[in-house]
C-alpha cells in the first residue's frame, strides 16, 4: 500500500504540474510533455491496481476452492450439517453429525482434562435460560448490540459494519482516489468494529453507502441487541434471554463456590455449555453462528497477588505475541518470546494471565493447530473495556483471515462488583492480615429516640443523611451545632435543623484482623466451534499423487475414532480375526471401526483418511498363519507388521502421544504400502 | 378405601332407618335406639377417617424430613444450586455445582458407552433454537400444552389440573361424602391428566374449584403452550422456539443419516442435549424443571421386521412389568417376568422394544437405581398416541411417588411421515425384494391434446379427476363411453362429459425390484436429571450409629471422584507420599482428591461419604516404613492394608466393577476401622 500511495501522489503531482503549466501559459511542447508524463504515471498506477486486483481475485478464488473442497468433505462425511436442511435451513445454525460429534466430544474431554482436572477447577453447569436482571447487571441488556440499518423501502435488515466495509472496499478500488482520501478510508476501515452509532451514521453518509441489490437509501443505524429474547413462565411477567456467554453462571455462584473451596483463594471455576447470539446476518459459515459451545474459566485471585504457583512450568514456552506496541509499529509484525520474558518485561500484565496464555497455547498445539498460524494479539487500549487490566486474543489464521478463537482477559473486579451491586449480595473474599491493623474509624451515632420525637416520619432520611456524612462534614456539623445550638442538614427529604443532642460523632481506634475484598477475575474463554473449524482447515490436505485423495490429519487425541480395522478380503477367517481385534482394541479404550465392505483396500484407506482416522489395522492371510497384522499410519502411509498381541499397546502409546510413529514402530518389520 | 365406602353406606342406611321409623311413627324407644345406632356408625367412620388422615400426615411428614435432609446434603455440598440464587432464583431452574457436574458427566459418559458405543449408534448434536415449521410438523406448536386457569380478579396463572387435584383431595376428606360421589371423585382424580379442555371446565365447575388464597372465581381453562418462544434474526420474520425434546433434530436428519449408514436399516441415532419446557408453575423440586438434559435414541427399523439380532443376550433378564392388563386388574400389581417371555406372550409388542427396555433396566441398575423401586409401566390404550404401537415408561419410586424417568415407545412411522409431508422431502428407505415382484397395475392415460382442445382451462381438473379414479370406476367410465359415446365425469371444477378418445385405461404387468417404505422408529428417551435425582434418593442413607453421618452410596461408575487420599496427620513425609499416590492414581485414570486439612480422620471420612466417594486411601506412619497404605470402602467402612504399588490396580478393578470389595481384597490384611 505504501507504493500505491506514493504512485497516487505522483499522479496528483503530475496533474498539478499540467494545470500549473497551463495557468502560467507555458509552451505547447512543455504542456504536451507534462500531459504525457501524467498519462504515464496514471497508466503505471492503473496497471498496479489491476495487478493487485488480479492477485486479490486469484487469492480469493484459491480460498474459495479450498473452502469448497473442505466443506465437501466436512458436509459430505457429516462432520457438519446445516440444521433443519429439509426445511431450507436457518442461517447460522449447524448440526454436528456422527464424526463431528465424536471430534467435539474429544476436544471437550481433552479441554476438561487439560484445564479442569489438571488444575482442580470447580466445574458448574447452569441453564441457558437467564432472567433479565442477571444480564442487566452484566451489561448485556444495554450493551450487547450490533449496529443495524434498514433498507428504507423494503425494510430489509443489514449489519451497518458489513455494508460500510463493502462500500469502502469498492471505493478503494478506484484508481483515481486521492491519496489523502485513501488514507482516510483505510483508517476508517481499520476502526469499523469500534464505531459508535453517531460515527457510523456519519461514515455511512460520508461514503454514500446504500442498500445492496435495491440501492435504496438506508435508515439511520441503531443498536440491535444480539440476545435471543424469551419469557419465563406463563404470565409474561418474567422476561428472560438465552445466555450470550456461560461466564455469568459462574459469577452469580461465586459465594457458594468460594465456600465450597473452603473460603480460600485463588481458585478457578469452569463451565462448558451452549451460548446463543442472535446474529443479524450470519456469514463466514461455521465461524459466526447463532448457537455455539463455549468453554469458559473464571480464575478468582487476589488483586495484589497475581503470581501463579505453577508459572515456572510454562515460563520457557515460546509464544507468537502481537503486542499493542507491535500493532502500532510502522511494520506490524508479531514476535516470538517466552512467556517468562513477556511477563517480566511487562508485556503480559501478570503471571496468572501469562500462565493461562501458555496453557492455551499448549492446548491448541495438542489438538493440531499449526503454530505458524497462531498468534496472541493484545487488545489495543481503545478496544479494551475500561475495567480490563490486560486482554489477549488467541487468533488462528484460516481462509477467512485471523479469527479470534480464545479470549484471555484480566477483567479485574468488574463482574463481581456489578453483581454485588445489583443483587445486594456481597461477592467478596476475606483476607486475614499477617499482623492485625489498628485503625481510627469515624463513628456517627444518631440518637434515634430524640430524632424520632422531633421529626416523626422525617427521622429516617435525617438518620440516613447523618450516617452518610464524611469525616470533615460530620465534625463541621457538630461544631456548628455547638456554636449556634442548631445547624442545617441537607437530606433527601429536604433541609432540617438538627441540634447537638441528636447525634454523636467520635473517632475510635479499632483492631482489624482482616478485611473483605473483591477478587479479580482472569477469564480464558474458548469458542469450541471456531477452534474446531480452524483445526479442520489446518488438518485438511490433498495427497500430491491424487486430486481425489483428501485427508484430515487430525491428531489422535481429537480423531473421531482411533483406528479402522480391515479384513483384506471378505473371508470368514479374516473376518473372525478382525472381529476379535475390534473387541480387544475397544476394551482397551481405543475406539475402532470395523470395515468389511468388499471394496479395494485403497478405497477403504481413502475413506478412513477423509474421516481423519490416524491408524488402520489390516488383517491379511499372513494373520491366519503367523498372528501378525499390518498397522498403517495415515499421513506417511507407512505400514509395519505387528503381532496381534502387541497392537493394543502400540496404538495406546501412539494415541496418548507418548511416542512418535518412528519411535514406536522402530522394531517392527516394514511392509510395502498397499494404498492402491 | 373399600371399607370406607362400606362404612359410609352403613351410615347412610342407619340415617334412612331413623327417618323411616320417624315417618311410620315408631315407638320413641325404637327411634332412640336407631339414633344411637346412627351415632355409633358415624363415630366409627369419623375415627377411621381421622386415623387415615393421621397416617397420611405422618407419612407426608416423614417424606418431608427425608427430603429436607437429602436436599441439605445435595445443596450444601453443591450437587445442585437453585439458579440465580443471589437474584432470588427462578422456579424450575437449577445449576449443577462441582460434584453434581462430575456425577452428571459420569452418567452421560456411561450412557454414551452403554448405548451409543456398544450399539454403534450415530450420535448427532443439533441446536436448541428451532424454527417454527419443524415443531409445527411434529405437532408441538398445536398440542404441546397444559391447561391453565386464571384468578379472574388478580389474573394469577395456575395449572388447572393442580387446582382440581387439590380440590378433589379436600372433598374426599369430608366424612359425610356420599359413597357414589366418592367413587365419582376418585374416578375423576385418576383421569385428571387426560381431561380435555371441555371436560376440565365441567370438572372445575362441578367441584366448585376456586383460586387459592383469594378464593376468587377461575377463568375457563385454556391451553398454554409449554415451549419457550423466541425470534430468530432481527426482522421478527422467523419465529422460533427452544426445542422441547432432542428427538426432532434426529428425524429431520434421517435422510443424511441413512446415507451415512450406507443406506442400510436398522440403525439408531442418538442425541444428548438440553431441552426446554416453560412449565406454568414448576413444583416437585428437581423433578419438574424448565431446562433439562435429555438423552434420546431413535432406532429406525423396517415396520415388518422388528426382531433384534442381540435379543438373545437380554432375553433372560427379569423385569418388573406393570402391563395394561395388570393396571386394569382388580388388584393392581406389577409382576416379574423375563423380557423373553414378555415378548413371546405379546405383552411387549416386539423384540426391538423389548431389547431396549432390557438395556434400559441394565443401565439403571449399573448407576445404582434400586431394582425394588423400578417398574416398567405400559401406557393404557387411551394414554397412547393413535400412531403408537406400544409404549412403556421406566418409573422410579421416590419420595414424590412413581416418577416417569424413561419413555420407551414404538412410534411407528409417525414422525418421519409428519416431516415428509411438511418438508416435501421423502424420508424413506429402499428395500430390494428377494425376488422381483410381478404386479398388475392400472394405467390411466389421459389424452392431453384432445382434452386441451375440448376443454381449454378445464383440461387440468379433468385430467386430475381421471388420474384419481380407482380401478372399478375407471373401467366403468370406459364402458359408459363405449356404450353412449360420452359419459359424465365429476371434477373439482364441476361435471363434464368425456368421450372414449380422451383417455385410455389398461392393466399392465410391471416388474418391481424393490420399493420405498417409511421405517418405524423405536424411541427410548431418558430424562437425565430425573434419573439422577432418583439415584440420589436411592443412594442416600444415615449411618445407624450417628444421625449426623449422612452417606451417598453412589456406585463407582457415577461417583464424582473415585477416591480421596488422606495423610493421617499433617506431616511432610506423609504429605509427600500422599502427593505421589495422587499422581499415580490420576495418571491411571482414577480420579482422586487429596485432603490435607488438619481435621480428624473421622471427620474427613464423613465429608467424603457425603460426597459419595466410594474409596479412601489413608497414608499413615507405617506407609513410610513398609510402603503400605490403608484403603477403606465407604459403605462397609472396611479397611485393608495394601502395598502402594498395588493400589491403582485394586481401585481400577473396583471402579470398573469387575470385582466386589470382598473378592478384590480377600488377600489383604484387614485393618481396624478408624472412623471416629
Amino acid at each position: 500500500m505504501e507504493t500505491l500511495e506514493a504512485m497516487q501522489e505522483e499522479v496528483n503531482a503530475a496533474g498539478a504540474n499540467v494545470r500549473a503549466l497551463k495557468a502560467e501559459g507555458a509552451s505547447p511542447e512543455a504542456i504536451a510533455a507534462a500531459i504525457d508524463a501524467l498519462k504515464k504515471t496514471k497508466l503505471t498506477l492503473e496497471s498496479e491496481l489491476a495487478t493487485l486486483k488480479e492477485a486479490g481475485n486469484a487469492e480469493a478464488k484459491a480460498k474459495e476452492e479450498f473452502r469448497s473442497k473442505l466443506s465437501g468433505v466436512l458436509e459430505g462425511r457429516l462432520f457438519y450439517i446445516p440444521s433443519f436442511k429439509i426445511y431450507g435451513g436457518v442461517a447460522g445454525l449447524y448440526d454436528y453429525g456422527p464424526p463431528g460429534c465424536a471430534v467435539k466430544a474429544n476436544v471437550q474431554a481433552f479441554w476438561r482434562q487439560h484445564f479442569v482436572l489438571e488444575e482442580s477447577m470447580l466445574e458448574v453447569e447452569c441453564p441457558a435460560v437467564t432472567p433479565e436482571p442477571v444480564l442487566r447487571a452484566s451489561g448485556h441488556v444495554e450493551k450487547f448490540t450490533d449496529l443495524m440499518v434498514n433498507d428504507v423501502q423494503t425494510k430489509e435488515c443489514y449489519r451497518a459494519d458489513h455494508l460500510l466495509e463493502e462500500k469502502i472496499e469498492e471505493l478503494l478500488r478506484d484508481p483515481m482516489l486521492k491519496a489523502d482520501r485513501r488514507r482516510e478510508l483505510e483508517d476508517l476501515q481499520a476502526r469499523i468494529d469500534e464505531l459508535k452509532v453517531e460515527e457510523m451514521s456519519v461514515a455511512l453518509k460520508d461514503t454514500n453507502t446504500k442498500a445492496p441489490v435495491t440501492n435504496n437509501d438506508l435508515s439511520e443505524p441503531y443498536p440491535f441487541n444480539l440476545m435471543f429474547p424469551t419469557q419465563i413462565g406463563p404470565s409474561g411477567a418474567v422476561k428472560g434471554f438465552l445466555r450470550p456467554e456461560t461466564a455469568q453462571g459462574i459469577f452469580v455462584n461465586f459465594r457458594d463456590l468460594l465456600y465450597f473451596n473452603g473460603g480460600k483463594l485463588p481458585f478457578a471455576a469452569a463451565q462448558i455449555g451452549q451460548s446463543f447470539r442472535n446474529e443479524i446476518a450470519p456469514r463466514a459459515g461455521l465461524l459466526r453462528v447463532r448457537e455455539f459451545t463455549q468453554a469458559e474459566i473464571e480464575h478468582f485471585v487476589h488483586p495484589d497477588h497475581k503470581e501463579h504457583p505453577r508459572f515456572a512450568e510454562v515460563a520457557n514456552i515460546q509464544l507468537n505475541l502481537f503486542s499493542q506496541e507491535a500493532q502500532l509499529a510502522a511494520v506490524k509484525k508479531p514476535f516470538l518470546m517466552t512467556v517468562g520474558d513477556a511477563v517480566s518485561k511487562g508485556i503480559i500484565a501478570n503471571e496468572t494471565l501469562g500462565y493461562f496464555i501458555a496453557r492455551c497455547h499448549l492446548f491448541l498445539m495438542a489438538i493440531g493447530i499449526d503454530s505458524a498460524r497462531l498468534r496472541f494479539r493484545q487488545h489495543l487500549k481503545h478496544e479494551m473495556a475500561h475495567y480490563a487490566a490486560d486482554c489477549w486474543d488467541a487468533e488462528i489464521q484460516c481462509s477467512y483471515g485471523w479469527i479470534e478463537c480464545v479470549g484471555l482477559a484480566d477483567r479485574s473486579a468488574f463482574d463481581l462488583n456489578a453483581h454485588s451491586e445489583k443483587s445486594k449480595v456481597d461477592l467478596v473474599a476475606y483476607e486475614r492480615f499477617d499482623t492485625p491493623i489498628q485503625e481510627e474509624v469515624l463513628v456517627m451515632t444518631p440518637n434515634k429516640q430524640i430524632l424520632g420525637k422531633a421529626f416523626k416520619k422525617d427521622a429516617k432520611p435525617i438518620t440516613e443523611a447523618l450516617q452518610a456524612l464524611g469525616e470533615a462534614e460530620a465534625f463541621a456539623l457538630q461544631e456548628a451545632c455547638a456554636a449556634n445550638s442548631s445547624a442545617a442538614l441537607k437530606t433527601d427529604a429536604g433541609e432540617f435543623q438538627v441540634s447537638a443532642d441528636m447525634f454523636k460523632v467520635e473517632k475510635v481506634t479499632k483492631t482489624l484482623n482482616g478485611r473483605n475484598y473483591t477478587p479479580s477475575v482472569i477469564e480464558p474463554s474458548f469458542g469450541i466451534g471456531r477452534i474446531m473449524y480452524c483445526m479442520f482447515e489446518h488438518a485438511f490436505y490433498i495427497r500430491p499423487d491424487d486430486e481425489q485423495k483428501t485427508v484430515l490429519k487430525l491428531t489422535p487425541v481429537v480423531a473421531p475414532i482411533k483406528t479402522t480395522i480391515f479384513p483384506l478380503v471378505n473371508d470368514d477367517k479374516l473376518n473372525d480375526i478382525a472381529n476379535q481385534m475390534n473387541k480387544t482394541l475397544t476394551s482397551n479404550g481405543i475406539s475402532a471401526k470395523l470395515d468389511t465392505t468388499a471394496v479395494s483396500i485403497g478405497k477403504r484407506y481413502a475413506r478412513t483418511d477423509e474421516l481423519g482416522v490416524p491408524f488402520a489395522v489390516t488383517v491379511d492371510h499372513r494373520s491366519t498363519t503367523d498372528g501378525t497384522v499390518t498397522v498403517r499410519e495415515r499421513d506417511s502411509c507407512d505400514q509395519v507388521r505387528v503381532p496381534m498381541t502387541e497392537v493394543a499397546e502400540l496404538l495406546g502409546r501412539l494415541c496418548k502421544m507418548t511416542a512418535t510413529w518412528a519411535e514406536a514402530t522402530a522394531s517392527y518389520e516394514k511392509q510395502a504400502t498397499a494404498d492402491d
